[in-house]
């Protein structure tokens, strides 16, 4: 996906999607002038946050897309466009659950309008409690429109109905893997291997992999088989995904994941590396330090040290392969074209290079 | 609408929206069985949350809908069930925004969760914010949804279009009132009577009224005149209706409107008789106790005193019958079928008769 050819393709693709949300968005903002300033900075800071991304949903639905012989790029850059801001909705209000007010260093929309709170001499707690409710308009603003997005994609009835499914797939899950992740917060215990893995397939896989390459599949008419076996591909390689984003977390270099190795350790993240630890010798010693707000980076330093002796780190890591490799089996499948082969094979090779 | 043969039609209007909303809540919850009890849980939440209303936007599309001649009463039951389960999505969460883990003095999502995780050992902060993210997520799944239900409805692809562009209205309008509501609490300055006005208008009476009944009036083939029209009397009506609840809030009978006189007060609602007040003598007497969380009876008495002896009262009383009477005016417009304007004048009435 990295080659100079295969870039221009993607950047055609990129271009198509982004002119669809830049007229969504543009249409929204001159709408919202009607209804006072405040309105219009609400629909530039959820443009900003869909832009923010690398648009990657939309580059499965047109890698699906494109390799099953579709060649209507407006009708998949509609597609990939709902998907963008599905992603959006539910980061947004994701960043509302966990308090989060940046995201990638930068304000998120909490942040943004907490931030104007504040110029306008409003107390912290005023601040907070502001932005946090623009957040919530805006990701029902997001949501909505990406269900309208499909419908505006200008497909047939029997194509569209399905599409919808899909998309009502992706929240369906998306939203049951959010409520699992806030149980995890209650629970007196810590989840197990099996818990964390069927939370992150359900709150990112199914939405970022499965349903973009299904729909893909849908509108560019394939069988019933291929349509299948590639969402059985792309929930695989989507778990696989999670599970390197979880060791990229604390393993990472910060300059190349744009987050910090401690983030996930001071919040107490949930991970398969803390999961499969909890089975090993080494847990009284790691528990403490997990979720501990203050943690140093020579406490840090510990925990990483700890998860490699106690084997969490390898376990993680053939856990990833082990994705990696079932996504790539259903690949190898003889009723996926070779063209599909050869688009989808380098999305999992990428997560294979990101295992370390 | 309370005449015994006027109720019979109401009965079997809402038995046919409790239909489809029974189906469409049955099969999420046998699908979210496959995710785990806390799910279902939700779930069930939102339903309850969902059956705790009026059908009250649903009895608006169906008013427009019958007496403009429609008879395909199940797709109207999809389109009112729609605007039923925009309606929880917005109030759902709006209890977001406010904090608040009661309505109608039982738990809403956001309370049963936050007891649930009570019950399970969690701290109050933890237990609070485990039903605060829950009702981020039910809200999200009802807001998709509404949309859902107006493609079920089969209704071909012209109608279609437009009644999701009416729901994209209400959608729009309602996030744009419930921004402004939310920059109340930051401003500076007490909002103008025209402010409350138009954040009254914008949050609730455009998605309540307005677009509930243009949708019925789409749905029957009315011609762009009377769904223009009525529209027009939506908004007017639901302007009327918001300043009556204004005044209910601190001079209802609290058995009647089932919530308290003093709840208003306290929280220091923006409403027009407190917008009115401030341009008056009794203001720097009044000032002091909006919004005084420990407001006693007695001083609640006292300001309910000051409204009465600044005009606020008589004031807000004269608006709400305005534009009640405003509404009045556009149903005895001659393009409005008699048979509309029987069915909508006792709307108007039921407003103007709570007008006290």
């Amino acid at each position: 996906m990295n080659g100079s050819g295969l870039r221009t393709v993607a950047q055609q693709r990129q271009a198509q999607v982004d002119g669809v949300l830049n007229r969504f968005f543009s249409l929204a903002k001159n709408r919202a002038a009607a209804f006072g300033p405040e309105y219009v900075q609400l629909w530039e800071s959820l443009e900003e946050n869909t832009n923010g991304g690398k648009r990657f949903r939309p580059r499965m639905v047109f890698a699906a897309y494109e390799a099953l012989g579709g060649t209507d790029l407006e009708a998949a850059a509609y597609v990939g466009g709902a998907f963008e801001l599905l992603h959006t909705a539910l980061i947004v209000h994701d960043d509302v659950i966990d308090h989060d007010f940046v995201r990638r260093g930068i304000p998120n929309i909490s942040g943004a309008f907490r931030n104007r709170a504040l110029d306008a001499g409003a107390s912290n707690e005023v601040a907070e409690h502001n932005g946090v409710s623009a957040a919530v308009i805006a990701g029902d603003l997001a949501l909505f429109n990406a269900y309208r997005l499909i419908d505006r994609s200008g497909v047939g009835d029997a194509v569209r109905g399905r599409l919808l499914e899909v998309m009502d797939d992706a929240l369906f899950a998306s939203a049951a893997g959010e409520l699992i992740d806030v149980e995890f917060s209650i629970a007196a215990d810590m989840p197990r291997v099996d818990d964390i893995l069927t939370m992150e397939r359900l709150k990112t896989a199914v939405y970022s992999f499965e349903c973009p390459l299904r729909a893909g599949a849908i509108l560019a008419g394939a069988s019933e088989d291929v349509v299948t076996t590639l969402g059985d591909f792309g929930r695989e390689i989507g778990i696989a995904y999670q599970i390197v984003d979880d060791l990229l977390g604390v393993f990472g270099e910060a300059a190349e994941t744009g987050k910090t190795t401690i983030g996930d350790l001071r919040e107490g993240k949930r991970t398969v590396l803390v999961a499969y630890a909890t089975s090993t010798a080494e847990w009284p010693t790691i528990a403490p330090l997990i979720g501990k707000s203050d943690l140093t980076e020579d406490e840090a330093a510990a925990v990483r040290e700890l998860f490699i002796s106690s084997g969490a780190r390898s376990f993680a890591q053939g856990l990833a392969r082990y994705y990696a490799n079932r996504a790539l089996a259903r690949l190898a499948e003889p009723h996926i074209p070779p063209a599909l082969r050869a688009e989808l094979h380098p999305v999992a090779d990428a997560v294979l290079g990101r295992v370390k």
